[in-house]
């Protein structure tokens, strides 16, 4: 019943899926967005600007977090990634809901501004499973593979401190999942209680 | 990905149309069942024992209470109303889900004794469309629909203990919501908790 849109932190472990799953529910919500962040590597071959990110100096990075211009921001593989608040603000106040896409550090500093925002976390079906996507891209050295399933393990550990888990096991499940969170969350209590006391508070001065 | 059936509390205020809105889920989810309750209350035309309600002396009902048999019990309008334990206990158990349209003061019970359950509370659109559907039955003279509203809006100050409030302004845009909740519900991180913890721990004794 809220004309705001809702804001839904997304994250799980590099190779999880996370890209795949979101894509045909974009297609589905035009409603939807998915904020782009800004970070200071370099753009990747085929990257865009303003699309894959915001590509941007180390030094408007700074004055993006001194004049708290981010909603969160984190340091990964020396670069520092972080989304920007304006835009955010901006799709919200329009009724957009707005997907994040970040990592569990990121997540953390938005559940504390945005107690409101839905915690939505992708789970691989087995730590196997995982290792074989992550190995079958086959462009990376196997202490590579190794590295980001220890990070996934240590991603894995802050997985309770999302609202829901989504497993990955088939990708029209986990897509109906997907699609369920999403619209479950906006039957959440907190976000109807203004709704019922106006109606009460409606009829007492009737 | 438990195999535990889903625990959901139905409730909502008299004339809001719960009942309505749960048939057509009913019929699309043969994995869900609703409880039938047992009642000290006499059965009207067409109500059929085992099927509406379980009928039951007050003597029956002492016992049941007496013994720790029953989920929840609540007194209304002189007749004590109650949710059997073990027919419920058995469904779950079975991989059901079972849900329990029952009224605020059943489901605050039922909150302490399952902490996990899924609380639904169907609103009305307005109390206008409410006292409109309550009065277009036309069988209850204005009083009782006087007294039905003033319950309907203690029942009301109850609907913040819920977990999702679904609106009924519509019954398909309602039922698409409480498709996604329940379907939500299964995603909660609490019910995942154990199948994140054996894949952590499975990697850890590797």
């Amino acid at each position: 019943m809220s004309e705001r849109g809702t804001l839904i932190v997304y994250s799980g472990p590099s190779g999880v899926g996370k890209g795949t799953l979101l894509q045909p529910y974009l297609s589905r919500h035009p409603e939807a967005c998915l904020s782009v962040s800004v970070t200071t590597r370099a753009p990747r071959p085929g990257e865009v600007d303003g699309v894959h990110y915001w590509f941007i100096t180390e030094e408007r990075f700074a004055q993006l977090v001194d004049s708290d211009g981010l909603l969160e921001h984190a340091c990964y593989s020396a670069h520092s990634y972080g989304t920007p608040r304006a835009q955010v603000e901006e799709q919200l106040a329009q009724g957009r809901d707005v997907i994040l896409e970040i990592e569990v550090q990121g997540a953390m500093q938005i559940k504390r501004s945005f107690p409101d925002a839905v915690f939505v976390f992708i789970l691989p079906p087995s730590l196997e499973e995982l290792r074989r996507r992550l190995s079958g891209r086959g462009t990376e050295p196997p202490q590579v593979v190794e590295d980001r399933l220890a990070a996934a393990l240590r991603e894995l550990g802050f997985a309770k401190e999302y609202d829901y888990l989504i497993v990955n096991d088939d990708l029209e499940r986990a897509g109906s999942r997907l699609e369920a969170v999403i619209a479950a969350s906006k039957c959440r209590t907190a976000n109807l209680l203004d709704y019922v006391e106006r109606m009460v508070n409606c009829h007492e001065h009737a």
